[in-house]
């Protein structure tokens, strides 16, 4: 048998605990698997007195010694793209060493750069945690859905925004409520901006996208939106059409470039994405002839997150010398993307106003759309009381984005429309 | 860059077809994700003057005679469990050639002594094709769903039987009926045994198994029940509880020993697997505290299964000199599987009985039942004419396989019931 597979670990919070665990659990089952035994050298977390139910072995203070410790893997779970983090991957690579992440800020920022440089080391730098959690999306992309190019990956990859739209939708209570009720039960964070706001979907994506296309990662090139104007009677409107309201996060190519996007989406409700419920993940892969894939489970949490890592670990140990490229294709080859105009492209909308009930207003929203060339394929408008604000919603036939955001820029000028207007795409 | 990978491919159908396709038009991007080229240099098939629309590379009329060409990998794409593609799989094994196969039949039965032998040779033999055709099962198995143990493995594995099945829901039709359109449409064989009786999905299903649990494959342990047997009544009745009847392949651990059985199931209608449709296949890993996972996508065909062969050739081209165990842990290590009794294991039950519509029938039934300690949760009887046949439908509490049985045994021996009664599990 080959030497043992030295392993330290940055960062050990629910992920790096998890990680701790399953190896002392069944790290006879992994080294067999791996060839070679796994053995947890060195570690390093920012509080060294924490009771955490197992032996914090090779204590280092200073995560950025485990980069010159002798352990052959560094496990990176300090998180965010720069600081720390950056620094102890940068320099754990530069020593030789591989690398196996769940960053995926890091990435989504540096990947490039540090898959060049792993390339050049000749190590490995692995990051199948940085992404949808416990689904095996990145290997995926990476190994086995190659022969026939993808066409467009769909996913839902923030378990937060799909546990608060779920419970929107089951207990029919407002963004707000629901958000608060989570960050007590501890689903979401204190400041939940990065998740409600599509950020971390957006780094999410981007990797994905670049182990789908061949390019480099690029982050600045995703337009995201995020959910926290999605009100309470928008899913109740989706649910009445058959729809449910997701976050997802979409790439496709649009002739020879490439549309990157994290918006909120109506989905039918029959398809497989609008039942990942609750902190699930789901991702949808259009992969040329050979057809529509689905993938879903658990995207966070301890367990997943460190089934991921831990399958890098194995994987690294015993690829040996020949570790595969970083984004499936050797990073110096990593085409630019080229942003395709994402508002070029047509779907039908979801339109949401709230107008003030008094004569009029219909026609000057109607006489906006029709200007702007959006046409109208059915309407609901529920009576209040005159006066009162009331909603009025729409569905267009198929429209380009920029079309309807001419028209509800106008609309919303009106002083008879209260608040920004709501716009919604439809999926097929 | 390395030597070019020189591939030879035994088999020219549909899928052999499909991977020389993928490989000349998109060669230039899986060479550079393999690091080497990849290039055809001997194929061979039944039939050498068919048009196929492809140059016949370095053509043998001997398919064994890839086994001795000077091919890094053979391709076997012949089928059966013995004959040709056996002696070719042993003999490019035995010549230090890796194997990529799609052959369910020959892995199922041979697979133990086969990855002894690639591993004694330090070759890869790779199936991701053999099981769920596009959907990467293999290789999440093998490697991504390690960590925390698998529980159970799940799958719609036929596309056959499942195009029937959801034929047969969408329009009310027998099931004689529907195979002899499948027949003619091409997507039924002439002969359907295999498919329809449930061999093909238990071929596939001892696969999953091994990868699973780390055990040989045992083809012999599973217990196999088909479709053929199933009413356009069943299906209408499954459909009014709120459940779709499946044909499912179920793998799981009970206690120390594995259980492994191919039936005809209820699931709930909501369930990912109720929702595979049409020639789809669908696959739910229980992983353990890493939750459930569910993959799903086009289980044949040209593209998806080329698509899984090319996986393979690139995996086995990257790999070089240390390929990973075939069945993921070393097969000198892999357990016997020791079979549970199947029999033992409860669940809800869907009984249907076909009865003459004479007083007495009912309580003779019920009394049977009542004997065999099973107990009704729920009952549909629909009034016909009296002396004609009717169907009783009931719903059983949990109860173990065995106890349905005895009872049945006793009731189909009365001569006002007609025909078989018909059992079927109902999942959780």
């Amino acid at each position: 048998m080959t030497a043992p597979f030295r392993i330290a670990i940055a960062g050990l919070g629910t992920v790096g605990s998890g990680v701790v665990k399953a190896l002392a659990a069944r790290g006879d089952d992994l080294s067999r698997r791996a060839g070679r035994a796994l053995q947890i050298t060195a570690m390093s977390a920012r509080d060294k007195t924490r009771a955490r139910g197992f032996d914090i072995t090779g204590w280092r203070d200073d995560p950025l010694a485990l980069a010159d410790s002798d352990a052959d893997v560094v496990v990176e779970l300090i998180g965010g793209e720069e600081g720390v983090a950056r620094q102890l991957v940068e320099r754990a690579l530069a020593n030789g060493k591989h690398v196996v992440t769940a960053n995926k800020a890091l990435l989504a920022r540096h990947g490039l750069a540090l898959a060049k440089l792993a390339e050049d080391k000749g190590v490995s730098l692995k990051f199948e945690a940085a992404a949808a959690g416990g689904i095996p999306i990145v290997k995926v992309l990476r190994e086995d859905l190659i022969a026939h190019g993808v066409d467009a990956v769909k996913g839902i990859l923030n378990g937060t925004c799909n546990y608060i739209l779920t419970e929107m939708e089951a207990s029919g209570r407002s963004f707000a409520d629901v958000l608060k009720e989570a960050q007590e039960k501890g689903y979401a964070e204190a400041d939940p901006t990065l998740d409600v706001g599509g950020g971390d979907t957006a780094h999410k994506l981007c990797l994905l996208a670049s182990l789908a296309f061949g390019t480099a990662p690029d982050f600045a090139s995703v337009a995201v939106e995020g959910i926290t104007h999605i009100t309470a009677d928008d899913i109740a409107f989706a649910s009445e059409f058959g729809f449910r309201i997701k976050l997802l996060g979409v790439a496709r190519r649009v002739g020879d470039k490439i549309d990157q996007k994290v918006h909120p989406a109506m989905v039918k409700a029959r398809a497989a994405l609008a039942n990942v419920s609750g902190a699930a993940n789901g991702v949808l892969v259009d992969a040329g002839e050979a057809g529509s894939f689905f993938f879903s489970g658990r995207g966070a949490g301890e367990a997943p997150t460190a089934s991921a890592v831990i399958a890098d670990i194995v994987e690294a140990a015993s690829e040996g010398t020949q570790p595969s490229p970083v984004f499936g294709r050797p990073a110096s080859g990593l085409a630019r993307l080229d942003p395709a105009d994402g508002k070029a492209l047509a779907s039908p909308w979801y339109l949401r106003f709230e107008v003030l009930d008094v004569p009029g207003v219909l026609a000057a929203i109607a006489s906006h759309l029709a200007e702007a060339g959006v046409s109208i394929e059915s309407m609901i408008q529920r009576g209040r009381a005159p006066g009162e604000p009331v909603a009025i919603v729409m569905i267009t036939h198929e429209t380009a984005q920029a079309a309807v955001e001419r028209a509800l820029k106008a609309i919303s000028l009106s002083d008879k429309v209260r608040a920004r207007p709501c716009m919604i795409p439809m999926e097929a």
